[in-house]
């Protein structure tokens, strides 16, 4: 493909994308194939000789698009959403032109820095503490991860390293360790433990599974709001250690998977201090006690702190300048196309040395700015090595927009959950509210038909409006348990989604709600 | 920005790319901006109101560009190419539009099914055994990871917990383990020990860090032309077994950063089955021993692996049948820009084990095909949850380009390495050929000036070139060091380099080592 030929193709996938957002609630919300839908229609093998731009370009309508389900679909209440915005499209478009495997400064200056200052103006954004920002007091900063997930286990391993200097004189990161050094830098890393809760993203389990530690959810409670509370994390963390255990990492969310709890931040850092083993004093060994490392997985929700009631509201910003780390999502509901996963740390350092390869490193000069700053090196940030040029879609979402539109954009789709719960909390006899609204996220189930009636027949009813609703592929939800009631999640955080989607929305589950009811 | 403000910008974004690569070789391959440059150039926080695309897109040429290192350029011979195209470009311009976390099939089928499909394509494409196949015997199958990192880390990890299945009874993904079964897994762990070569990429080394297992470099040598052989790896594995040590996984290279060295596959192959406490029998307690897990990366110089020729010469097929894993990524030499890591397994299952936190995986029905193929979970093959619609561009390049062309761009870039080799070789007043040509990598340095040259010499002559040619701008080298013998690698295998381009940079090296020994 010459430049002629890119000219003019770009210039049709253009009008394709235009046209599918100017008519993207036209479509069914859900792809509605067959597994194996597409290998009907598909080759077996690359074909020898190249094919022109138009062979290609039609098999988009014909054979993908009816693969897709619509993650900016104006009825997409599924999950969280998965942001597009025409600025973040763009910027992926200059990034896949210069396409790099930018590892380090010098591979194109650019790529870091700007990193570096995006990752900043968010911060200020949202209202972290100084601590986080890249020129903050404690060498702390942010990167970009490409996902939650990825953001969790890099926290995770420097927590663990970290634990382990704190807590040991093994020189953990030698290749040649002495046998009785591996053995018992081996039995003090089987007694650490992750913790997490019942609610917390199942990410976090993942990277214990990862890294081979152990992991302990404690249970959240209705009662609670499904958040983590004080006491609750008292009493795990003295179960721990009774058990001689050692937790060396917590998950508190902002912003829970199923039903956008926040943990009680204050109350976790109050339990932390006041957990008489996890205080960082020398003990009479002389091997200093660890300290917990907390990570705020606020993937979906943190996007929310643009706003400064809701940095107000959530009381993050005091307990987190004792906390380690911060991980929001700006793919989810900050208009930055997938991925784009911010992970922010009070000291850089932690990072680097669980994660560096560079055997010097200690020794080695850093990269320093003229105010004598030191640039990062953001392959010791993270697990791989090369990167993509993703700062730039930050840049451009965040310019483009500015922060009071994505404010008003925050506002508005959280006060059309409010007016959907609203809704729900109107019709009694048909629905009843159990979490929320939060940040744009009402959990519900069908109403109590009578006196008795069982939690089984109770759950069927909820599930039958939940199959029926999605199957009329005009709108997708999904479903959740909470202490074993099947309920039912509607988001209204999708940017397309206006009052009238919610309204017809609510309109559809009213009628499907009678139905089965009748029936 | 709306429809019509999007399309405007998106034409402009689409000359700036034309212009760009139409231009390329005019511009410095290098930035050489200076550490902190766009701090000075950028406000310290994010617009409070939207600026308009005219101010955003001048910001690009006027304050991006010159932070831009062009790793398209065609004097660009350093490290490994990274690659893009404009069919590539064009996929990834769908692919933003149609942003979703597509981390299961019903996220968007399409994302799923076209990733199988292509990867099989791109399997058979490279000759690999049809154990790798997604409809293969063994329930094999590819998965796109970011990088060749994230591919050797979670291979790593599905070879920990297979050999510790294998080799215990203790149920290592429990959360509830027993003191005694938590204690005898972690010596368990601290035994065993991840393998690789002092050639190696460094993400084996990262991996294993991160899993806080043991690493080993087996030192490789010279005048095996830095290749892993069979005697110098029975000896590793007789030294680790002498020493109570249980390897449970090697990275066998084709194609090494620092001089495109291929591993002895036949004779590691060889190795491992006279290895006689690798066998997978039941031993006297009762109690399987485990098997080395071989994962080939062959991140940079697999993509030759599209010609036959090169098939037959690296004699990869055979063993890698008896192999586990197997890496390639497309965005080094296949025009697919990045991130496109192609890791295929023999048994998806050791993946799932690994990765999979869905408790009843082992109960749960998959989804299949009309066939019965089941389709891959492909957040159980991976570290993240979220996925983007990274197969798109790969499906593009292949079909845009056809396999014969990419064949005679691989075939074109070797044959520059091998006239560049060839012309320095007739230099031999300058020059010394280390290694290569090897997948259009020649390492080389400065030839020995007199009898009785130190070495120390030697190498302050070559550091001389070396940083003389890089400060011109004009052409950018990477350098290693083998032995103790600084040395510089020239790579030719860039989609825009063209013999003119070699034999330019060929020019310069002969200009400046003249100059360099004149003084």
């Amino acid at each position: 493909m010459d430049s002629q030929e890119f000219r003019a193709a770009a210039a049709t996938t253009t009008d394709d994308i235009v046209n599918y957002f100017d008519n993207l609630g036209s479509r069914d919300v859900v792809s509605s194939v067959r597994p194996g839908y597409l290998r009907t229609l598909l080759p077996g093998e690359a074909p020898q000789e190249g094919e022109p731009w138009e062979d290609i370009h039609k098999d988009i309508e014909a054979k993908i698009m009816p693969g897709i389900t619509h993650w900016s679909h104006p009825n997409f209440h599924a999950f969280f959403p998965c942001a597009t915005s025409y600025p973040s499209i763009l910027a992926d478009l200059y990034s896949s032109a210069l396409s790099g495997a930018c590892f380090n400064w010098i591979c194109s200056p650019a790529v870091t820095e700007l990193e570096t200052i995006v990752l900043d103006w968010l911060a200020k954004m949202l209202g972290l503490p100084a601590c986080y920002l890249s020129t903050g007091p404690t060498r702390g900063g942010g990167v970009i991860q490409g996902s939650a997930s990825e953001a969790v286990l890099t926290a995770m391993v420097a927590a663990r390293d970290k634990y382990l200097r704190e807590t040991t004189k093994i020189p953990i990161r030698s290749s040649e360790l002495s046998d009785e050094d591996a053995e018992a830098l081996a039995i003090k890393r089987s007694r650490m433990v992750a913790l997490a809760t019942t609610a917390t993203h199942s990410s976090a389990r993942k990277a214990a599974l990862i890294l081979g530690v152990r992991f302990k959810a404690i249970p959240v409670r209705a009662e609670d709001g499904y958040a983590l509370t004080k006491p609750v994390l008292a009493a795990a963390l003295a179960e721990c250690r009774a058990k001689g255990l050692e937790p060396f990492f917590l998950v508190a969310t902002l912003g829970t998977t199923d039903t956008c709890a926040v943990d009680d931040f204050a109350g976790i850092s109050a339990a932390l201090e006041e957990d008489p083993d996890a205080a960082l004093a020398e003990s009479e060994s002389g091997i200093a006690k660890g300290e917990i490392w907390v990570h705020v997985d606020a993937a979906y929700a943190g996007a929310a702190l643009v706003c400064p009631e809701v940095q107000e509201a959530t009381g993050l910003a005091g307990p987190l300048a004792r906390f380690h780390s911060f991980d929001v999502n700006m793919h989810k509901w900050l208009l930055v196309n997938f991925d784009a996963s911010c992970l922010y740390v009070r000291d850089r350092d932690w990072l680097v040395q669980a994660l560096s390869v560079n055997q010097a490193v200690y020794g080695k000069k850093p990269l320093v700015d003229a105010d004598g700053n030191d640039v990062p090196d953001y392959r010791e940030w993270q697990i791989p090595l090369g990167r993509r040029f993703r700062s730039l879609k930050i840049w451009f979402v965040l310019r483009s927009y500015g922060v009071r539109a994505l404010q008003a954009y925050i506002r508005r789709t959280m006060r059309l959950g409010e007016e959907f719960a609203g809704w729900v909390k109107g019709r009694p006899d048909l629905f009843e509210v159990l979490t929320g609204p939060s940040f744009a996220l009402t959990v519900f189930r069908m109403a109590e038909r009578s006196q008795g009636q069982s939690l089984e027949e109770r759950n069927a009813l909820t599930k039958a409006l939940y199959e029926r609703v999605n199957a009329t592929g005009k709108l997708w939800l999904t479903s959740t348990e909470l202490d074993g009631k099947l309920a039912i999640r509607l988001m209204t955080a999708v940017r397309t989604t206006e009052r009238a989607h919610v309204k017809a929305a609510f309109k559809t589950l009213v009628e499907v709600a009678t139905e089965v009811i009748r029936e």
